[in-house]
């Protein structure tokens, strides 16, 4: 047992959990957070899709050369092009895994593959896929040693023609295979099963490691994936806050305390830091704008929240009658530490690298002067609020409009009137507009000063810190034609923070 | 099997999911919120703890006249006071049921009845509870004829020690017994065998419902109830978005859902209708402040969103391959259906009474003209801007404060102003603050007015419907000494929306 009893955890948040509907992480923003990933020590992260973009492979590519520590793995259909183009983004990283694969359910199959070159028959196209997916693992094998392979929609595929992929692509040189209920159907007796099922019918499955990828449309994703432990797969995937595609995937800060705190059931242990938890999370959700929930499992604020009389008081009594994991176990405490104005800039940058972000000497500069700004109004500076100030103030792009001056005025009997000053490529321009609120004023003026084509498809605002002196976020997704941006811009007056995401947005669209 | 095919549904949003850390709902908001429960056709609405506070007994008190067709549960300790004010709530109630319990494990026996009264040593104390619980069902079984038991922390119960508390709760009459996993520590497998053995080894247990109470503290609440399900449980509780204590309940949507997409597994039945999901999921979320996430299983905004470009191909080729449930199933498309302007006064009645408000001739008056205003601003007013509207303009509670006048000016070279006119008792008073930014300076305008002593704890903001033109939604949350009150505002104006929340916070503070 003892050799096994290792599970690795795979973290695919850059490359699955960036799928979610109307997100985007920039280049820069993916570094940042895989350096995060490297210090909660996940085993293997999964850095993109190097095919799908330009600007994906170029993430891929310096994520391989710039993060060392954990495993830099890149996604790709089972086509040649996909491939090599992962190979390529993979060629500086110390410990490379290709992960390539094909659909294997029916549905897949007879979905995906309809066209007569793949076999006329459902028995034609099952054989040509496996012969696809064995040329696949062969190509990948080429360029890196570590290949991954993915069964997609395994959850529902025929069993005995699952064994038979898995059979072949191992002997083709497959190091781990990956199992994924990509619909999220299967239940944990069935998916538990699934595993033990392998394990006992593909005869070469010593040779690699059984991986669970599973997704939470029934809200079952991490015991489903507890479920594939139990029977013996020793890679879990997932992301964090648990994002992705529909209703997400299973959320790795569950499965790992999941482990942790039922160790006497599972037996097994991972090399993740849970104390890195915390940060993490809200990381992902400040670069995702998508905010942890209140009723999170394991990093929710209230996840550790007493309330009802009974509670409190079986509580106090003794903290184990409600609580079975400690919050300083996922980070809570730590980050409870609050920066003031008296803080110095070697203060600001130490706890900006703790945050994972390495910021060049001019870059710090900047930020010290907003930190400073901010730090005056507010009495204390959260890292929620730094993380802010970072994304709102290190802009990744080329800045081709820039917020000079803005004025707006509002009230019960006013007609909403924001003016703003424009830097537009060197020009100056400005005007005013009214709208139904003081935000609307503003993005009908700059829309008007800019003349953008832009949509604008979401507009989202949070208190990122509690009370009215805290940094407002604002988050807004704009479109044209196929391109879509995410615009962030953060600050305590609600409007500036607002007028700042539509200005970031639009530079996003260059 | 027949006769067991069909899973009864327990609702106990307004009891434990309103536990939740932070949140609140007035008596008002929980008829509303238990009309449309009733409308989701679940079996059973547990509506309060009528001993811990007059409000909550009078709300169970309205519930138990005013809603008809699901069976109305109060919930006691096994203490004769609560259990008596359980009767008295529910006197009007055509299908009353009480639920008292008390706690199995040795964790909570050692930690919430140290007292020697209950006995010297855990044997003891083990005697004497099950003495107290067979008292306590007979007692509630002289106020009503159906009465739940609940063995609180049954997940880490020594389990011939529960066995032989539910022999003895039956024997007095209990009609359901409860085995809530308290802490959500149990994981599936263990969780399901726990059910099975209660069935094996409860010689009486065949004149009993069982029933699962499961916790989320590590993701698997929902895969905990299903397990108890397949082992024999023939009632499931939960909360709506699943909310509630710590990381919350079961979130019924996922298990209802679980049971019907599975029902090829599951072979259950239950009487819920999906398609209120949607609308019970955003009221819920409105209600309590808490919005629903994104990626939420089921309902939430992503659930059936397909980005990635191999999603979306495989997906416009055959729904099936990326989509297990369709989106109208839980009500997804019917919300869509907006209003407008031309809607008229019998349009917008209609509308809102399908969203479970009942308004009164004058309150109906009062919403169509504040819904001609935004109709008038927006194209397009969505059920949830109705929502908003609801809650902001018919405050449930005296108002004390009214918000008269405010104007409001700031910028990125300006000191925040706020100028406002309160309404005090009568009086008008007036004056003008500067801040952070707007919504600061809005405050502390309105806090040197009122002089108030309450301490803002939190600040959330959130756009409702997209786009800046939408309504924009402010909760606050006051304390003063031990009073903990929630105050909404919604406006176009997010500042005129800060304005009000807060000054609806400090009504409701009184």
């Amino acid at each position: 047992m003892k050799a096994t009893s290792k599970i690795a955890i795979f973290d695919t948040t850059l490359r699955d959990g960036e799928q979610a509907a109307g997100t985007r992480l920039g280049s820069r923003d993916k570094i940042t957070l895989a350096r995060q990933l490297a210090r909660l020590k996940v085993d293997i992260i999964e850095a993109g899709f190097p095919a799908s973009s330009p600007d994906d492979f170029e993430s891929v590519r310096r994520i391989a050369l710039e993060i060392k520590g954990p495993i830099i793995c890149a996604l790709s259909r089972a086509v040649p092009e996909d491939i090599d183009a992962c190979g390529r983004a993979l060629a500086k990283a110390a410990r490379p895994r290709i992960h390539t694969g094909i659909g294997v359910s029916d549905i897949h199959i007879m979905g995906k593959f309809r066209d007569d070159r793949y076999g006329k028959t459902l028995a034609g196209k099952k054989a040509k896929l496996i012969a696809i997916a064995v040329e696949s693992v062969k190509r990948a094998r080429k360029c890196v040693d570590d290949v991954q392979f993915y069964a997609e929609d395994a959850g529902r595929a025929e069993a005995s023609y699952l064994f038979q992929m898995l059979e072949a692509v191992i002997d083709a040189g497959a190091t781990v295979v990956n199992i994924p209920d990509t619909t999220g159907y299967t239940v944990p007796e069935q998916y538990g099963a699934l595993i033990a099922g392998i394990r006992e019918n593909v005869p070469n499955i010593a040779r690699a490691v059984i991986s669970v990828h599973c997704h939470d449309d029934l809200g079952l994703a991490v015991a489903n994936s507890l479920a594939g432990v139990r029977n013996g797969a020793r890679q879990v995937e997932g992301t964090i806050n648990g994002i992705g595609e529909r209703a997400g995937n299973a959320a790795l800060e569950e499965v790992v305390m999941g482990l942790r705190t039922r160790a006497d059931y599972y037996g097994k242990t991972t090399s993740i830091d849970p104390k890195e938890f915390f940060r993490t999370s809200r990381m992902v959700a400040d670069m995702l704008g998508m905010p942890v929930p209140a009723n999170k499992a394991v990093i929710g604020t209230n996840a550790f929240a007493h309330s009802s009389g009974i509670h409190v008081d079986g509580f106090l009594k003794d903290r184990q009658t409600y609580e079975i994991m400690m919050p300083a176990d996922v980070g809570f405490t730590e980050s409870r530490v609050v920066l003031t104005a008296r803080t110095g800039r070697a203060g600001l940058r130490s706890r900006l690298e703790k945050l994972g972000y390495e910021l060049t000497k001019p870059e710090l500069d900047t930020m010290y002067q907003r930190f400073l700004a901010v730090a005056d109004k507010k009495q204390e500076v959260l890292d929620e609020d730094l993380a802010a100030l970072v994304h709102d103030e290190l802009p990744p792009v080329e800045q081709a409009y820039k917020l000079e001056y803005l004025h707006c005025y509002s009230g019960t009997t006013a007609i909403p009137t924001a003016t703003v000053r424009l830097q537009m490529k060197g020009k100056t321009v400005e005007g005013a507009s009214i709208g139904d609120g003081p935000v609307d004023a503003v993005y009908k003026a700059i829309a008007s000063l800019t003349a953008t084509k832009a949509k604008l498809l979401r507009y989202d605002i949070r208190a990122v810190t509690g009370g009215t002196e805290a940094m407002g976020e604002v988050t807004v997704h704009l479109e044209i034609g196929a391109r879509h941006v995410m615009g962030r811009g953060a600050s305590t007056d609600v409007i500036e923070a607002s007028a700042k995401a539509y200005v970031d947005g639009l530079n996003r669209l260059g």
